[in-house]
């Protein structure tokens, strides 16, 4: 059977990580205005739906939905008392020395290529839109968003280099 | 307080991850030996003992410490069937896309710098001492071993690439 | 102007890249039976035509071509001399603690993710086919490729990870 | 002859590369002052002493040296008209789909774990203090700066891991 280059990836794995996102409150909306609001000023006529098709076929990879399902797996976890100690009161803290979930949000960023790195970092720092009340839930009453804040960034980061990349193509 | 760069890293962790390690069946004279394998030939006089300092000593960072405690969590959580679905069945099936385990693997190697991919990827692929073992194990009688096998291959790569930096410098 | 997600990157500039490493006596059909080497025994019916595609696909990546165009010219540049002291003495010797020609081979193998940093390890270090001549001839009468030895086998990395990721889709 | 730990790294070419960064027109302190900027409000009785000695201590690791080498070697090149085309005036232009200045970066933030990846892309995107007056400066009277201002934010990002992890440690 011939298989399309862009036919690769796993097409029904992405609806559920659509779903499994939704159910830690964020929609793709609110990943599509992040990467608007980072991307708009170097885009003359970026629109907020084309933010949105990037950020859907960003998550049509393979590695990104890995990445997701991981992490969140170990949120989810971590909020049921369920990961062994110590390694479970590290995610609840959110310690910043932890790092693994920058490890994983760069596995995100990396598939567009580098130029996601700093944008990634950015938002990381920055904390736009919903990443900030992702931040700002993970602690309260029992919520561990440790790693989802950073794998939305990634997505958004990767989504932002996927337009840079078509937009200077098709200049 | 003054502290010393060499006495940054955490030593009590150090301890907890070895017997982790020993809990799933893995001595650190294991991961010594296949350093040893992969580096004898480049240094004239290396030795098991010398090996086995490096190995410890790789254990000492925080960055390695925290991967090798989230990639044996989820191998153990997907044992006990905890893991929520699909990650729960890619993870017992050691998918060969799946791809965060690796991931994981080279947050441990990228310690010592770029030097470290190349052992990990041979380590990876060839499956020296233990490393077979553990592969082989994976899967059998309900052991996951996922994350374990490529950690302990990222782990001894560093070790590895760590004795390459101090002999071309004591030389 | 609608731009398709496969029609983004460079088709020109990877033109440019084949005549370059023809010029340094690497023929996309060399990359291809690396591939067809270490991706056999996974794909039955794999074909080196299959495998010449992939290799063709790989470099239409404008990160590719970058990290491709930037190492074969710090080994072009130090055959000839012109590399600063002591960075030209580095990269003529091939130490092998310099890493950077590593940086940039990850930077190829990253683009289909993370599965390819094993495959790029175990080239590295085996050295299989055109590879093995290029160790050699690096140092031979002024030539050096300390970089293009990297740099083929990510691309072979890269090449073989893309089409592990189409046949397990296409299974 | 035994080495210890914190004896392998190579201090002469510490010495020859803090040189390099001040004939690019950069000096320790400059990079003090970014470290400074970025984890005060971390830290609190964080001096730039402090900083300044951080920043030293990164300048140690040869994986640090190699990168800084490389990419200021590439930045003089292309200045002097010897990098081959296209990539000579995609260095000039400092492209910003080019990415291979984000990767050697990379390598150097890597050493100090994944928290400093944060740190750098907030840098490559705000450009505190020295970093703007490189990127100003770059393009202008023939002056390439294309790598420079990256492998000054990667340092500045690790010197800041790395005060993260000590300070986390003494508390």
């Amino acid at each position: 059977m011939a298989v399309e280059a862009h036919d690769v990836e796993g097409r029904d794995l992405r609806e559920h990580v659509i779903a499994l996102l939704e159910e830690r409150g964020v929609r793709l909306r609110d990943i599509a205005e992040i990467v608007y609001a980072i991307q708009k000023d170097y885009q003359p006529g970026l629109t907020l739906d084309g933010c949105l098709d990037s950020v859907y076929e960003v998550l049509r990879k393979r590695e990104v939905q890995y990445a997701l399902l991981t992490g969140i797996a170990l949120d989810q976890l971590a909020e049921r008392g369920q990961v062994p100690e110590p390694l479970g009161s590290i995610l609840i803290a959110d310690s910043p020395l932890y790092g693994i979930d920058e490890v994983l949000a760069l596995a995100i960023t990396n598939v567009y290529g580098s130029i996601g790195f700093t944008n990634f970092g950015y938002l990381d720092k920055r904390k736009i839109g919903i990443l900030a009340e992702l931040h700002n839930l993970g602690g309260a009453g029992g919520r561990v968003n440790t790693f989802l804040d950073d794998l939305v960034a990634g997505v958004a980061a990767a989504a932002a280099s996927r337009l840079a990349h078509h937009w200077h193509h098709a200049e």
